[in-house]
């Protein structure tokens, strides 16, 4: 277009999510007519981020120390841990602050056609950590899909041997759901689970 | 949210157009969890960018190099001068590939209630350039709106005494432009404009 530069830059913004040839070239003609100082300072917290934020040792959560504040929090209840299947699912338990207990967080979920398998998505690793520490209940907070349910099978298996009590989150109707919305497979969950 | 780094890097995302909050939080954990290559290439990219593309030193359109390939270019009309109001409507021309002389590339149009007044465009580079130039035609191709049209008049008036021609782009119905979708100000140019 402009320049090779020009065009270099856009191919780069274009593997950003759902970012196409069109917004790529809105955001890279944005910051070079009306806002470099934003380019400059976007190129250097990628750079510092890069260099700074790598994988709790123990969880595998994004963290720039070590062990994350949460494995490191004395106060949390080491005997409890979560599993999740990616840092938004993380942050999601995090901010509703349901939950004192740690974590454990995966590369995603198993999905073989994808080529997503138990050593892809970091199930050896949380094995050997339930393996090593004294983990009294393994939460499997998984998506409620096929893949997840799977994924939450195949970790039942392997890890019963190490762990105590091995749960699930519930299923049943969402709080400000209306029944007349809800798919069959749900109001069969929330039927085969009532409680009274 | 995971660390500082994280955050600082979300505020930096935010910056690029029509990215929020919850955009930017996305953005920054596909980078960081997904594909950190393309972090970097992004990180790369934009520092060379910034300090490579600067601005043609005759028309203002973005260009590495001190004149533009338009510009440079002596097989393009110098007698014709496209005054356009940003670089993205340059582009539009240029693919079109109706226009075969030279430009000038403005930032913006007159807005004074923005701040933006004739030196916040580059109107003073313009008069210099066209008292400067063997100029022709002044092409003024502004967007039909308000502040367009007034940016032209103003353009108009100032360069008249050193441009034997001005003149600007024909308004009419848009070629694929279905009548009863078009507005009244539209229709009232196409009818005072119709030609036999």
């Amino acid at each position: 277009m402009f320049s090779p530069a020009f065009d270099e830059l856009v191919q780069a913004l274009r593997r950003l999510p759902s970012v196409g040839q069109k917004t790529a070239q809105r955001m890279a003609l944005h910051l070079l007519t009306r806002d470099r100082p934003a380019a400059e300072r976007m190129a250097e917290q990628l750079t510092s981020a890069l260099s700074r934020i790598g994988h709790c040792r123990q969880c595998r959560i994004l963290s720039e120390t070590e062990l994350c504040r949460v494995c490191a929090d004395e106060t949390r209840d080491a005997g409890q841990l979560c599993v999740v299947e990616s840092p938004t699912d993380w942050l999601a338990i995090e901010q509703s602050g349901v939950y004192h207990g740690r974590y454990f967080v995966l590369s995603g979920r198993l999905s073989p056609l994808d080529g997503l398998g138990p050593e892809e998505i970091g199930l050896p690793n949380l094995l050997r950590h339930v393996a090593q520490q004294p983990v009294q209940e393994l939460i499997l907070a998984l998506s409620a899909t096929l893949e997840g349910e799977a994924t939450a099978d195949f970790i039942q298996e392997q890890a019963a041997a190490f762990v105590p009590r091995i749960s699930r989150l519930a299923q049943g109707v969402p709080i400000g759901g209306e029944l007349e919305y809800l798919d069959p497979h749900t109001l069969n969950r929330a039927f085969t689970g009532r409680r009274s």
